[in-house]
């Protein structure tokens, strides 16, 4: 899978199709390479991030240069923002001769926490997701996806025990398409006010009380969780449409308690 | 996470919700469970599959009632064909007292192979979810999705090189919605028949030249085989919808060539 | 990669080596079966595993046949228990013509458990395999190795916070090589009597309060967890030799808490 | 869990244990963190982490202080170097006041490649994985792990097909213990060099038809290829002791060929 070059060596890719079968997305999946992102201090994180990079290819054209899709990824260090991820598209469905285009990009981001009682600082890994699509006529789009980890504690089994409830860690992710900017750290905090408690990488004793109490204090069903996650979600004007997913990792069931909304403000 | 049950043991999740906010999938995830699934000979194949089971629920009910599930899975043994899927998710969303409901269910599946020259039998195993979605209404919509591992080998790398061409394993997965009976063996069929070559779990040497010797007479790029078996799910009146794609573990990159078609019949 | 046959095709494997380098394991990975594996209850439970099958290759031979092992898998219908893996082991090894050999074997199994108020009946799903080894000599050992989740709840946080106690989803490892007959149930009942509490697949509202009530009684460090554990393997005659691990998802950090301890009686 | 504090909160984890029962390890598991990598060329590579980090706990000491492991990696911005990992072990080991403890630590690690003809540069990945650990008596001893992908091309396929052979993307992951200085790049270079053939994020069409060639020119059964790098690490002075595993993806089956050699020079 190669690109053009000017010499004898035949370019198979490039030779005409006669199926009638235009393709809607071509191009490589899982590649991992160096990126930096700028974050809402205004300094750059650095990261690995798995790559798809993906073109429609009409029907007429036997195939795509696959290997145009990683030399935009080494042409240049890659420093990635939310802005910067229209450009890379822009460049890439230019490369590939091609009309639309989908890059989704995934990487582990971190945030500096402090603890909530004794103020220790330590990291929060989340785990980003950007996803920029290029639609027939050029238009743009911008997803960003965010899986935060929180505690979530059962209102039932606190209601009907005399002492204990069962929590768990539950992964929440929100996948929100935006009209504006908004940074990883808005919606990680916008999520992470809505949780039993939140996830804290070092926690010293006073602070394990904290949470501890504070997730008792604050019981959340999934379907809570899914509520009051897009109830803020609701609110905030520069999201067009979101899905918001609460999974419970059951602390006494082998399996998940799981929930979904999803909801598109451009449809009404 | 429980039942209703007639005692004074407080039943939280059946009060009432003010928040206007109805939740589209809620449920539970990723629970093993031993089935039987029907396979194109008469007999039945005894496999494991993972379940996700959600429900839709109305925006004035505080949660649903998880363990009814787990009920349904554990009531009978299950001897589950595509027939049969259907009745499970109407019982599914009776018990539930909901309108809507969504069932996955994936399970390894073995079909029994003859090698092609000497015709030794091995069997060869496929990754199947069956998705049922029952929506507002009452109606029923079938999915049938099989991961279909074969050979690709790259046109490219054959015509430019004097002699060998790189090839590796690819997953073609198609996902299929039907309005009439279609088996696993069928759209499996369907599938390897497109490949450069198909897979066994057992060769003997003739059949390891034979193989070889098939790769090497029918190149495919990645864009080739979804093209090819678009074709044929094109032709089949059973399918209502499709997604094709396929997923080529390059074996002279660390990364996959990948290509994606879509079409639904409907929409014309 | 294929067997002998009589015809004039050549056996590359068969040739002979000069590099003086014997094999410790060659053969093939990642293969799965379906499978019938004895219960304590005298049935018979249909599972699907994968399995890990290789043998010692000599220095002055060039390359095993990679087809026997699948030959052996499809062979005849297999009813595996801990007797007949022996002579499963036993077979291969003669087959492949190899002095030493080892089989992995892992699979989901299930257990029927009667919730502990309510008394309803659900299957709980285990992570078991079966791990079996021809020495030099001749000498067989097996080892069993079983992921056994529960519940653990934090002593800490108990101690110190004025009401609730984090609490999770955690996974003891037990990996014991037997001298004599053990079976799965009684490996998984010796965990589950020492954790917080024990899983369960269907809960109702009774059985909710009890395990809450229970795991808050019975607050276990991931340290508390593989000692107890170990204390009782210590006392099983039965067992030669054993790792435990635990691996607490703590629902207040997004990392986990880990112990382990090992063994060897004989050593002694 | 929780550290030491000066406060009234009663430290549960510093009570006695009387169980008699010594733990190998304990500690923190899957927690992720940036750090830097210094490299061959004298430059320093921004990767992400994961760590498993533990301690040994005598008999007498009821728990570990679980916050202390999160401190360390979040005490300075960790720049980390083969040099720099012992002095984190023996730091970790001090602050948790025991005798023995162990740390992995895996990342991604990329390598700046030139492709074969045309020269275009572009990074590959690898899996690299550092472990250190302090025996009793204070020993230190360091391990690299390096997962190397590469092209593995069947000699069988070949010499019994009249045209063609099956290749695909192997797998060959050596662990070696060391006694010396070992880079990465000269580790992954010696894997490379064994292979059919080396991969590449980046091939134009006269690479492609040279790495097509040059995997035809030198075919390796899984067996050649754990047999030609244990020769390599077997003339490296610097290695101690190694493991050396090739896993085969067969493009014409769907499970693995998988060898091993392992050998400690140090054991006669």
């Amino acid at each position: 899978m190669t690109t053009q070059t000017p010499t004898a060596i035949p370019d198979v890719q490039n030779s005409a199709d006669s199926r009638q079968l235009a393709i809607n997305k071509v191009g490589i999946k899982s590649i991992r390479h160096p990126i930096k992102v700028m974050d809402k201090n205004g300094g750059v994180q650095h990261t690995i991030a798995m790559f798809n990079m993906y073109v429609g290819l009409p029907h007429n054209f036997k195939g795509t240069h696959m290997s145009r899709f990683v030399e935009i990824l080494n042409s240049h260090e890659r420093e990635i923002s939310v802005e910067s991820f229209e450009p890379m598209l822009r460049e890439m469905v230019h490369k590939l001769e091609a009309e639309t285009g989908h890059v989704e990009m995934t990487f582990p981001y971190f945030i500096n926490k402090a603890a909530p009682v004794s103020g220790v600082q330590s990291l929060m890994d989340y785990e980003v997701t950007f996803i920029g699509e290029i639609r027939e006529g050029g238009v743009y789009e911008f997803t960003m996806k965010i899986v935060v980890p929180v505690t979530s504690l059962c209102p039932c089994s606190k209601k009907i025990s005399e002492y204990g409830a069962h929590n768990q860690r539950s992964h929440v992710t929100v996948t929100t398409t935006t009209n504006d900017h908004l940074w990883i750290e808005e919606l990680v905090q916008l999520v992470e006010g809505q949780a039993s408690c939140e996830l804290y990488g070092l926690l010293k004793r006073p602070d394990e009380k904290y949470v501890t109490e504070r997730a008792y204090d604050n019981p959340k069903f999934v379907e809570d969780m899914v509520r009051d996650v897009a109830g803020c979600l609701n609110r905030e004007p520069r999201i067009d449409a979101y899905v918001v997913e609460s999974e419970n990792f059951e602390s006494i069931h082998n399996h998940s308690a799981y929930a979904l909304i999803e909801h598109d403000k451009r449809a009404q």
